[in-house]
C-alpha cells in the first residue's frame, strides 16, 4: 500500500496543482482535507470534487466553523488578544485547528505526513508545522511551496498542462486569507507601506465615510462569552456572524500596519474583522467593570503573551494552556450587558451593567449616598509615597529637582 | 514672620474659598499659584487677582504650556501612555508639574507647606502629595476639601458670606478638569455606568455623527517627538495645539470608560483628547516601522508600568525615571512620517515612511526583487517548535490530542 | 448580650493584656483564638487556660498544622516564593490563615469584629486586616496595640497591676514569630544592617560551620507535592518536619536581608527555613527537568508577582486565585525525584530523575545515539538573527560597532 | 588575492584541525584569531605559534581581559544575570566579545568570512553568528564541525595524517569552556542528569566539604561596580580574579542544573563561578539597602529578560542596549560596602552599609528614637484591601470563604 500525505486543501490554484507536485516528488498518496471556518466563497462540495478531479485520492471536507468559534475565538476574545495592539489573529486562529484536523485525518487514514501550501517567508507555515509537532510528533510536514520553490507561474503552467480545473487563469492582484474571525489581504502596491489602502480592497466592511445612520447594539456575556445580542440568544458563532454584518456596515474593524512577523522580517498587512473588534471593546469594558484592578491590570500583560505566542504558531504549547487556564480563571465573573453604539467605522461603548459589577455607587458619587471615609486617603497617600519621600532625601542635595 | 502655606489656586469656587479657610484653620498666609497648562478659560491676569481679592498674600501665575508639552506630554506620548489600554493620562500629567512649581514657590517665598482642592477619593490628592514628597520632603500637604470635610454648599455659603467675587452661585452640572493634553468631565447622571454620554458633555470635540469632509494629516516625528505637521515645523506645543483642533474636529478622541481608580473604587470617567489619541496612533505606527520586533514587545510592557505608574502618583519615582531611560533609549531611531486621515471620529493611519525603516522591501516582496531565502525557513520551524514536540511525546499518550 | 471581639492570641505579653485593653476599651467580650501552625513551645490547652485566665470569655485552639502545610505551604512551594529573592514568606503565609479562622469563629460566635496584636509598621497589620476585609467584609478590625499606642513597659504594667499570669517579666531580647515554615527573629542590635547575625539568634537550624558528616535525602514530588522522602510516604507536613530536622542539623536556611516593607519602608530581616529552602531548590531544580523552556521562563515571573501579593497581604484576592490556577496548571508534569547532598549550609542538588522528564538523551548527548540534525541549525539561526542583521544595516554606518 | 576567512581560534584539537578543513573546503586563506578572555592554560604566544604551523597565513592574539571585565561582565554584574536563576552566562558572555574582535580582525585584514568551531546543537553557534550578523551583517559565518559534519575520530586522524602539532591524541573526557567569569564543564557520565557530579570535574573551585577556617571580605561597590575589596582598590578584572582565589578556596560557586537551551533541548551543565556568585549576592544586597522598593521589583522582571536575551545570543540586539539604559540608571546609588564571610560552600552576607543607603533607622526601629507615625497604617490598609472588600461583597454570597 502506497504512503499518504493529507494536504490542507483551499480549492485555489497553489493547493490544487500541490496534489500532483505531492505526488510527483513524494510518490506519496494524496488525501485533500478542506476546512470550513466560516471563509464563505464556494461551496465545500465543490472544493471536494475539484481536489478529486486534481488527482485526491480521497478528498475529506469540515464543517469546523461551530468548533472554530467554540474553542479558538472564543479563547482569544477572552484575552482581547491583539497582536501589536491590533491584529485580532485572524490566521493565526485558524492555523492550529486546521492543523488538529490535519492530524486527525492523518492517523485515521493512515497517512505519515501532511502537507500545506504555504510560502518559506510567513507565519502559517510555522503555524502549521508547529501544530502538528505538538499534535502528532511523528508525523511529517511537507510544503511543496517552499520546499520546492514553485512560483506562480509554474503552477498556471502546470494547470494547464495537466488540463485541471482551475478558473483563476488571471492574475487575481489580491493574496486573501478569510475565516468568519477576519480578513486578510496582501497585494503588491501594499508592499510600499506608504501607499494606502483602497476602497476595492474590503469585502467584510463598507466604507466607513458614508452617512448613514448609526446602529445600537446590546452585547450580553456569560463567562467572557458573548450569549447574546440585543437579548436573543446566540451560539458564539452566530454572535460572531451577526455582529460582522452589523458592525460591517459601518465600516468597523479595519486595520493597516507594518506587521512583524516571526521569521524575522517586517511586513505589511491590510486587515478587517468587524465582530472582532465590536466584541474585544465590547469584552474589555466589561471586564473593566467586573474584574478587581489588580487582575485587571495583571491579565493586561497575559493577553500581550498570549498574543505573541498564538502569533508566533504555538497554540498547543505549554505555556499557552497555562495561560488559557489563568484566562479561564479570571473570566467566572465577566458576566453582564454591553450597550455599543456602531457608526462611521467605530464601535463605541456607551453603557455597562451587570449584576457581577464591582462599582460601587455609594463609593463612587460625589452627591448624596457617599459611603466614601474620605479621612482614610491622608494615612494611604503618606505610606504611598514614603519609599519616594526617603529617597528624596538622599538624593535631593546632589540633584536638581525631580531628576 | 507668619508661617506660609502655597495653594494650587484653579480661579474656581473651591480653591477661592479655600484661601480663606486655609489661613482660619491654620493660621497661615496663603500664597495663590495658577499654573496655565493649557486649560483656556480665564486669563491668568483675573484669575491671579482673585486670589488677591480673596485674600491670598501673594498670587503667583506661571505659564506652564511648553514646559508641560516638553516634559510631561512628550514622555507619555514616547510610552504611548494609555491607563487600562484607554485614558491618556490628561489629569495626572498636569499634576507632577503644578507640584513641582509648589514646591519651588514654597522655597523662593519662605513656605513650609502647601495645599490643593483635591476631594479624598480621587487620584489628584495622590498625585500632588506624592509628587510634593519626591520633591521637598519636609513640605506638609494640606487637602481644606478633604481634611476639613468642606462641602459645595459649605464653599457657596462661605463665599456668600465673605462677599468673595465668585460668579458660579448657580451649580454647573459638570465637574471638569482639563489641559492641553485633553478634558476629563464628570456629572452626576453618568455615575450610572449604563447611561450614555450627551453631546452637552463635549468640549474639544465636535460630533463626530455629522457628516463632513476628511482631512488628511501628515505627522513628522524625529527621535519620538512630533516636530512637524504637514511639513510645517511645529514644537511639540503647538503640535498638540494644532491637533487638538484638527482632530477636535472630526469628533476624534472620545473616550469612556469604567477606571480603576488608586484608591480602591471604580469610577465612570469620560474624557475627550483629540491631539493625544492622534498622535499616540502615529507614534506607535511609526515604532512599528521602525523598532526591532523584541524591542517592540518589550516596550509595549513597560509601556503598561509607565502608565500605571504615572496614573499612580509616582511621576517623581526612582522607577519612573529608571524607566524613561529604557524609553529615552528606544526613541533613538523612532523618525519619520506618518500620514493619517481623520474624519467621524477615527484619525486612521494610512502611510508611514523613514529613513530608519527597517521594512525591507526586497524581504518583504512576493513579487520581482524577493531576496528572502526561503530554504531557511525548514530548520528555522523544527527547532522552534522543538520544546512542544518533545512534551508531545512525553504528553500525547495519556492526553487527548492537545489538550 | 455584648458586642464580641476575636482576638488573635499568641499566648505572649501583648496578646495576653491585650484581652484587658480590648474590653476596657471597646466594652465587648473578648473570644481568644490561638491557632497552632507549627511554632511549637508552649502546649496549645496551657495556652487557651492563660486566655481565660485574663479574661477571654471563651478560648478556642485550632491544630492547624495540616491545613498550613497543605493549603498554603504547597501553593508556596509551588510557586517557588522567594520575597526579594530570598524570603519564603514565612509569616506572610500564616496571617492568612489566622485571619481565616478568626473570621469563621467571629461567624461562628457572634462577633461584629477581630483583633490582632500588630504594631502599626509591620506587614502583618496589613495581612491581617487585608484578609478579613476579603473574607468577612463586614467585620471591624481592631489593633490594640498600635491604635491604643500600647508599649511593652505599658504592657508589664498593665500585667502586673491586674495579676495576669505571664512570666516574661524580664526583657527578651529578640522578638520571634515562628512556624513550621520557618522562623522570624528581630532584636536591637540587628537594626544595624552592618552588624552581622550571631549565633545565638538560631533555633531551627545548627551552626554550619561545624564539622559533621554530609547527609543525603531523597525527595520525591507528585504535580509538585512532596510525597516522599527517602521513599517513604510522607504529607506535605510531615515532609516540612522532617526536612527541617535534617536540613537544620546542617546549618541550612539562613537568611540575613534588608527587606522592602509594605508599609513603604526598608527593615533588616534574620530568618531560618531550612525546609523551605531545602524544597524550593528540589522543586525549582525538577521544573527544570519537566517544564517546557518557555513554561519554565514565563512560570518565574508570574513567581515574583505571587510572592510579591502574598507578601503585601492580598492572599485572598482575585487576581492571588487566577496566579494559582496557572501555577496549578503548569504543575501537572512535576513529579520525579530530587536527590540533594545536605552539608555546611547547602542542600546541593545533585540529581534528578522522573518519568515525567523532558530531558532527552538522543537529542542532548555528544556521544553515540546523537539524534540531533544539526543541520537544522543554520536556517533557526539566520532567521533568529534577522532582527538584528536587518537593525544593523541600519544602524551601523552612523554607529561604532555593537552600540 | 585569495579570499579570507578569521577563524575563532583556541589552540585546541577542534579549531586547529579546522584551519586546514576550512582551507580545503573553501579555498580561502584562514586568519587564526585567539582572544584570551582569562581562560588560562597556554600562553598566548604558543597558540599563536601552533595556528601558524597549522596553516594559518596569520595569527592574531588579543588580550581582552580588561575588557571583557568592564564590558561583559560588569553589566552582567549589574543585571544579577543568573540564566534558570542559577547559571551566570559564563560561555553567553564571552561569545560576543570574540565574535567582535572576528569582525573587527575580518574588516582589518580584509576578510569576507568568519568562522567557528561550534558543533550544531549547542548555544554557542548562536551567540557567535547572531552577534557577527549585527555588527558585520555582510560577514559569512562558516562552522566546519557543524556544517562539515566533522567528529572527534575524523579531526584526530585528520591531525595524524598532516603531522600537526597537536597533542591531546588520548581523549580527554571532559569538554570544557572557561573565562575569568567561570568555567563549563561537560562529560558523558553527566549526560544522565541522575548521576552526581564528582570532585574530579571541578578546576576553579576546593571542595567545600573540607574543614578550614572561614574568610571575611569586604568587597565596596561605586554605581554598581566593584571598585575595591578590603579596602584595596581594584579594578572590575582584579576583582573577579581576587575573588575567584578566595571564594574558589572555600568551594563557592559550584552549579549543576538541567537547562534549556536556546536550540529547544534540555542539557545538563556543570558550573563553577567563584567569583561570579560571591559578587551577585553581594551586588543583590546592596541593592535591596539603596534601590527604591517599587523599582527593585521591576528591576528584578527586567534582569529575567536581560539573561535570557545575553543566553539566547542577543548581546547585540536592540532590546539588550535598551535594557542597559535602563539598568545603568537604575546603577546611580548603588554604592557601598558589602561584608561577607565565605566558609563551606557559601557566600554569605553578614553586613551593608551606604551613604546612599534608603534604610531609615528611625523608621525602622522598635526601639527609642521611632519616628514612623504608625496611625497611618489604618488609613492605608483600609483603602490597600479595599477592592478585596468590595469583591468579598460580590463574591461571599455564591462562594465559599475565601476560593
Amino acid at each position: 500500500m502506497a504512503e499518504r500525505v493529507v494536504l490542507a486543501y483551499s480549492g485555489g490554484l497553489d493547493t490544487s496543482v500541490g496534489i500532483g507536485w505531492l505526488h510527483d516528488a513524494t510518490g506519496k498518496e494524496v488525501v485533500a482535507l478542506a476546512v470550513d471556518v466560516g471563509q464563505g466563497g464556494e461551496s465545500m462540495d465543490d472544493i471536494r470534487q475539484r481536489a478529486l478531479d486534481c488527482g485526491a485520492v480521497e478528498a475529506v471536507v469540515v464543517d469546523a466553523k461551530n468548533e472554530f468559534a467554540d474553542e479558538f475565538i472564543v479563547p482569544a476574545l477572552k484575552a482581547n488578544a491583539l497582536y501589536q495592539k491590533r491584529y485580532p489573529l485572524v490566521s493565526a486562529l485558524s492555523r492550529p485547528l486546521i492543523a488538529k484536523h490535519l492530524a486527525r485525518v492523518a492517523k485515521e487514514l493512515g497517512a505519515d505526513s501532511v502537507a500545506h501550501g504555504c510560502t518559506g517567508k510567513g507565519n502559517d507555515q510555522v503555524r502549521f508545522e508547529a501544530a502538528v509537532a505538538a499534535l502528532a510528533p511523528d508525523l511529517t510536514s511537507i510544503a511543496p511551496i517552499r520546499d520546492l520553490a514553485l512560483t506562480r507561474d509554474k503552477a498556471i503552467a502546470y494547470a494547464e498542462e495537466h488540463g485541471l480545473p482551475i478558473k483563476q487563469s488571471k492574475k487575481n492582484p489580491y493574496s486573501i486569507d478569510k475565516n468568519v474571525w477576519g480578513r486578510a489581504v496582501e497585494t503588491g502596491f501594499l508592499e510600499d507601506p506608504w501607499n494606502a489602502p483602497i476602497e476595492d480592497l474590503y469585502e467584510y466592511t463598507q466604507d466607513p465615510s458614508v452617512d448613514r445612520p448609526a446602529d445600537e447594539v446590546t452585547v450580553t456575556f456569560a463567562e467572557g462569552v458573548p450569549v447574546a445580542i440585543d437579548g436573543r440568544v446566540v451560539s458564539p458563532l452566530e454572535a460572531v456572524q451577526q455582529l460582522n454584518a452589523l458592525a460591517g456596515k459601518h465600516g468597523i474593524g479595519r486595520i493597516d500596519i507594518v506587521e512583524d512577523r516571526l521569521v524575522g522580517i517586517k511586513s505589511r498587512e491590510v486587515y478587517e474583522a468587524p465582530a472582532a473588534l465590536a466584541l474585544i471593546a465590547a469584552h474589555e469594558e466589561l471586564e473593566n467593570l467586573t474584574l478587581e484592578r489588580d487582575l485587571g491590570r495583571y491579565k493586561r500583560g497575559v493577553e500581550v503573551q498570549w498574543a505573541d505566542l498564538v502569533y508566533d504558531g504555538l497554540w498547543f504549547s505549554g505555556l499557552k494552556r497555562s495561560l488559557d487556564a489563568f484566562i479561564d480563571h479570571t473570566q467566572q465573573h465577566v458576566s453582564g450587558d454591553i450597550r455599543m453604539t456602531l457608526a462611521g467605522g467605530r464601535a463605541t461603548v456607551t453603557g455597562r451593567r451587570s449584576v457581577e459589577s464591582l462599582y460601587d455607587f455609594s463609593l463612587a458619587t460625589y452627591d448624596t449616598g457617599d459611603t466614601f471615609d474620605q479621612s482614610l486617603a491622608k494615612g494611604f497617600i503618606e505610606l504611598w509615597s514614603l519609599p519616594s519621600k526617603i529617597s528624596a532625601r538622599r538624593d535631593l542635595p546632589s540633584h536638581s529637582s525631580g531628576d
